[in-house]
């Protein structure tokens, strides 16, 4: 197998797109925006399902379903919102085909107009808070903590494959409460838990804060945000969590019965977290030879490439193989036996970089004798020679070391690329040179923050939680500012 | 908690849909014929999805993702398919909302029409099949087996929470195969994965059988099913399984080279079941006071309530019932403790009939002297006292019980309303004054089974996999038949 991707150094924007093909993540569909999620891609999506649902549960919210559709009218209901997300929707007008009268197929059957539209959501804090006004009468119907598993569809007009496409999946978590308090609790909760699964799972370490008014969703009071940096040193959104106050509770009119007896206006958060996170996962720790993927999300964990050329030999080989699959299932560790004869080692061992398998395990007729096996980790290409004995125990070592090592990676790296700018000179020469991020001072207003992009293409990423304070001037206004701010050029 | 359910004898149709709102499973949405599936209904097709998915997985089967979207060209390509969706498509003709001038919220964009309108899946075999054209080209590509989870949308006149919803959530297994065996030996074990998981898991014995040609799926050379019966002796087609032989290949031009190095048409298969399982799940086995829920479903499988008059004999209950917990747990067993001091012992017996808990423990003051515990179960409402010490092993059992016993009453029932009729006025007897599953001869021909639905509302749910053979005459024609067929009025 030849190098089949294009090198970072060279176009880091090929290199993405040439991987997430080539390592059989997804691909371009027919539908202009809208990306198929091969299996490969689709595994790893699987896995990170799969603990953020455990995540959620752990944290006492049950999943349910709402309509993909939404009608037109609940957009108007809270102003903001339909601002935001008004001009890019997909928009159903029409419940029926017919066979073209001129024999050109089918044609959309003029007689099957909707009286009212309808949405395919971008979102669903509308019809969702339209049904919670029949779930909440009173303080004993609080909290409600629900999360949806869902598609959804937002009209954009440049689309890359993961990190921006027509059709997205993505679970959006709304919570109802009794109170302000109860409500920035959440939003502050669930910002805990992406970013421990950020940092903890995808191995990707986040700056954790709030955004500007400017960037804020549409709708909300509040948005808190985990921010992570790509190897071309971007920033990437990596989940949202919003405190959204009273105002859908107001648009869709739904009040409760506080324990003093009073009607209140119920509070309420919204969070999620996309299919973008697989491009984030790509771009934060993937080399040139292909994905590497952190142990914890990887699809396959070891793969066995047996190594001879007489049938005998492999037999020999798949009985050892046979044995370490059984040992290492047991721990839990997900491995793949490729005896395909189709295939020399050395292409077998080109594709498992490309499709970052975190540990290959080689055996050869040497191997044997020794009753040793050779095993190269994804991350370091390091290779060692390791004793059947303790095998399946170095394994388990082997990919928490792996998941860390990653971890660790991708912090110097941060750490490396974050640096200070006192004016905008200084901001614009760092991030034409080096990327990433720069901290510095801003006067606070919207105004600025809109010149500062126009003069830089760098935006507010956020305002870091926990941020020093420190007394300084705006890099564009020179009016006082009592903190430093996260700016990055982002996907 | 009083009576809340319209009861069976007196309006089944009544009782179902009380059921289903009352038990908290769904609710109509604001959007015609869309359903909100609540938290608890969601928690039982999770449990549906991981051991289905998990089926599927064991049979070698991987999950990927396609677009929401198809273009209406595509529709047209497969002319039995376009025929049979075209009717209840909903159809996407723009991108974008904008302000109303006249200040009456957001209109549609009419600079935002689509050149091309969209479909909002209602099957995905034309998109797919369009994409596996990219991924085929020598036999070493086949067999591709992938399934997808997803929502559908089919614009249906006449709707009924879970049975017949606009959108539904779904999974849709599409293959590709080499040769025709190949292929029906798929379908069938499909089938079989199906009625594996609808016996051993819904508690609902099925019917496996092949349907008509008036029937099929549209695009299918043979569909595969199970039939299931319902409380009021109506059949509900619980899962299908598509053999599509080539024309979906020959649509979309998807075509391999074999191993004899010729071109030829892939062959493809596809299955599938619903959230109508959920409704299955209700009408088969419920009663008069609510749910009965299989244990390997129910979201809940033991629930502890206590019984008690002072705050200290709570506190000694609730560290019981905390060991109990402990135990059950360890046994992979779901269990609840309801200590709300809101609500009375009797209105949460109730609410857990209601809501099908297979098990109830309830604890008093008398049960901590005796060390032992009361155990009601739902299916049958008997009460038996278990001493402590057994009582996680007898929980155990106890719901392997009730898992089988629920089966064996659905059985029972069906074999109470199996039927054999040899004219048509001896099967419209049987179905008026019994409903159930009628065996009956019948010539073959589209017409005849035209006829006799118009004459007695049954329709043929499928001819029986290993059939008897036997001669007679059709009920309808008088024309010789080889086999009875299985008719019935259904869902």
């Amino acid at each position: 197998m030849a190098k089949v991707l294009t090198p970072r150094s060279e176009n880091y924007s090929q290199w993405y797109n040439d991987l997430v093909v080539k390592a059989d993540l997804a691909e371009n569909s027919a539908v202009r925006g809208c990306m198929v999620i091969k299996p490969y891609g689709y595994a790893i999506w699987e896995k990170m399902q799969a603990q953020l649902d455990k995540m959620f549960k752990d944290t006492g919210h049950q999943n349910a379903y709402f309509p993909i559709f939404i009608p037109k009218s609940f957009f108007s209901k809270e102003a903001s919102h339909v601002e935001g997300f008004a001009k890019e929707c997909a928009v159903v007008t029409h419940y029926r085909l017919m066979n073209d009268p001129n024999g050109n197929g089918v044609m959309v059957d003029p007689d099957a107009k909707l009286e009212e539209e309808l949405i395919v959501r971008p979102t669903s804090e509308t019809i969702i808070w339209h049904t919670y006004k029949g779930w909440i009468q009173s303080y004993r119907d609080l909290p409600i903590l629900v999360n949806q598993w869902a598609n959804v569809v937002r009209w954009e007009m440049r689309t890359r494959l993961f990190l921006r496409t027509t059709e997205f999946l993505w679970q959006e978590g709304h919570t109802a409460h009794a109170t302000a308090q109860e409500a920035l609790d959440e939003t502050n909760r669930m910002l805990g838990v992406y970013a421990d699964f950020a940092e903890n799972f995808l191995a990707l370490p986040v700056i954790k804060g709030s955004k500007t008014a400017n960037e804020r969703f549409a709708g909300a009071e509040e948005t808190l945000c985990i921010e992570a940096m790509m190897q071309d040193g971007k920033a990437l959104q990596a989940g949202t969590s919003h405190f959204l106050g009273q105002n859908f509770a107001k648009a869709f009119d739904v009040k409760f019965t506080n324990r003093e007896g009073k009607l209140d206006l119920v509070w309420a958060t919204s969070w999620g977290v996309t299919t973008r996170l697989i491009g984030a996962l790509v771009m934060a720790h993937s080399d040139d030879d292909g994905l590497v993927l952190p142990p914890k999300l990887a699809p396959i964990q070891v793969v066995i490439v047996p190594i001879y050329k007489s049938e005998e030999q492999l037999d020999l080989i798949s009985g050892v193989a046979k044995r370490i699959m059984d040992e290492l299932k047991q721990k839990n560790i997900s491995v793949k036996f490729d005896n395909r004869d189709t295939h020399k080692p050395g292409w077998k061992f080109a594709e498992y970089e490309l499709k970052g398998v975190p540990v290959r395990i080689s055996i050869g007729p040497r191997d044997l004798e020794n009753q040793s096996v050779e095993v190269a980790r994804r991350d370091t290409k390091e290779k060692t020679v390791i004793h059947l004995t303790d095998l399946s125990l170095k394994i388990e070592h082997l990919l928490d070391s792996i998941q860390k090592n990653i971890y660790e990676k991708a912090i110097s790296f941060r750490e490396l690329k974050t640096f200070k700018a006192d004016s905008i000179d200084e901001m614009n020469r760092i991030l034409d040179a080096e990327g990433g991020f720069v901290y510095a001072h801003w006067d606070g207003t919207s105004e600025t923050e809109i010149k500062i992009k126009e003069v830089t293409k760098a935006t507010i990423r956020c305002i870091p939680q926990g941020n020093k304070k420190e007394d300084g001037k705006c890099i564009y206004s020179g009016k006082p500012s009592a903190e430093r701010v996260l700016f990055a050029r982002a996907y």
